[in-house]
């Protein structure tokens, strides 16, 4: 069934009436009046509707049922990310997007080699891969993308959750499966991957004594671009979201 | 420490002849005779070197030390997925490569959309991209490459492994962790996962009748390109090797 999230929707008593790109979507699709389709509300709620008319401005659907949207997960997650080189960062958001993750933030570490300067013009874009994404997927909210200047708001946004991690390549750390035990009980949590060198001895120390758990991924070597997917895909298997 | 994969290399009590690719590629990165490199058999064995020196054709190595490649996986997985279209079969080599893949083969099955005809032309390509992943990411392996024309002979495949396991959709399933317990103990799996439109119902039903596992992976919808890596980072993750 075509998902559409209720950008510019109005829903009134039993009928959701649909503006702007949605309607156009609608129209481009050729959905027919009779047919079913599901209007996200972006909060986890799904309107089950079928299609009463569609017009190049608007379209008019009945909602048949509402019903809490099955495709989030129990765990509201961020995944943050060194901003890493050219497009990886649309695969990023991308994968992620599919994979359950709540919210993407990219932020600036020491070793990041990207230009940071014109990131602000390139949120919405990635806002854009997220949507799609998450149509695509057939999650219940658009994941917000937004950008840090530094590590140090990325380890304080971390913080906030019940269940940070930080992903780091050498030294003393802790094993994945121990910090991600009890996943399936928490509400929140983070994970954390460095741009393409990885993070400075002196950054994973700092995410160590804010509490945040100092973690590898085995012996293999994940690309920048690799990391955050598996990292989050073993959250979600940890946490029951991939059953 | 750069890895190369001894294609073309003669090891003579304790130096390594290097030929070849290799040879030039030891001359691009400018290494000079006294740096480290690490030789590797291709079979889970490194060679840790010192160059003695290098030509356009040839370099000389001394071996330090023979030990076995820590980034090998405890369970060798076979990766079998339904031939998609266009360069997604790279995205899944390179990936399933860095994630811990053994062996990796394209089937055709009901609803491929993509031309099989020309596969054979691909093969070598395919094998280079899964070359280039096992270097960067330091495996001990090149992990092969290859072709089924049927999913009779993909789930043929699977089933000579302790934990076979195929990704579908929709209808009764079993939960993907429920499939995986144990996973630390066995030392072969593999997991199928279906082309752009999944798989058919019959297709599930054949595969059930062989004894394999039919598991779901949640509720949000994988591309046929995410699949994979995300089915094949939950069991590298459950049979601790994300650890």
């Amino acid at each position: 069934m075509p998902r559409f999230f209720m950008l510019g929707t109005n829903i009134k008593g039993g009928t959701a009436l649909i503006r702007g790109r949605d309607a156009e979507h609608i129209k481009v699709l050729r959905l027919r009046p009779g047919e079913k389709l599901t209007l996200c509300d972006g909060s986890g709620t799904d309107y089950n509707c079928r299609l009463v008319r569609s017009d190049r401005d608007e379209a008019e659907a009945e909602i048949i049922e509402v019903v809490p949207c099955r495709a989030e997960p129990s765990v509201y997650t961020w995944v943050l990310c060194g901003l890493p080189k050219g497009d990886k960062t649309d695969f990023i958001i991308q994968k992620c997007v599919e994979a359950g993750a709540s919210e993407i933030v990219f932020f600036r570490s020491e070793r990041c080699i990207a230009k940071t300067d014109a990131v602000e013009k390139k949120l919405e874009r990635w806002q854009r891969i997220a949507e799609e994404a998450a149509k695509q997927s057939g999650r219940g909210i658009i994941p917000q993308v937004s950008w840090l200047p530094t590590l140090t708001e990325a380890i304080n946004c971390a913080m906030q959750t019940e269940l940070p991690v930080l992903m780091y390549e050498t030294g003393e750390r802790e094993s994945l499966s121990h910090a991600l035990k009890g996943a399936e009980n928490v509400k929140s949590a983070a994970v954390i991957t460095g741009p393409e060198g990885g993070f400075e001895a002196f950054e994973a120390d700092m995410a160590r004594k804010c509490g945040l758990h100092i973690c590898s991924m085995g012996e293999r070597i994940l690309r920048c671009e690799t990391a955050p997917l598996v990292a989050l895909t073993a959250l979600m298997y940890e946490s029951g979201n991939l059953d």
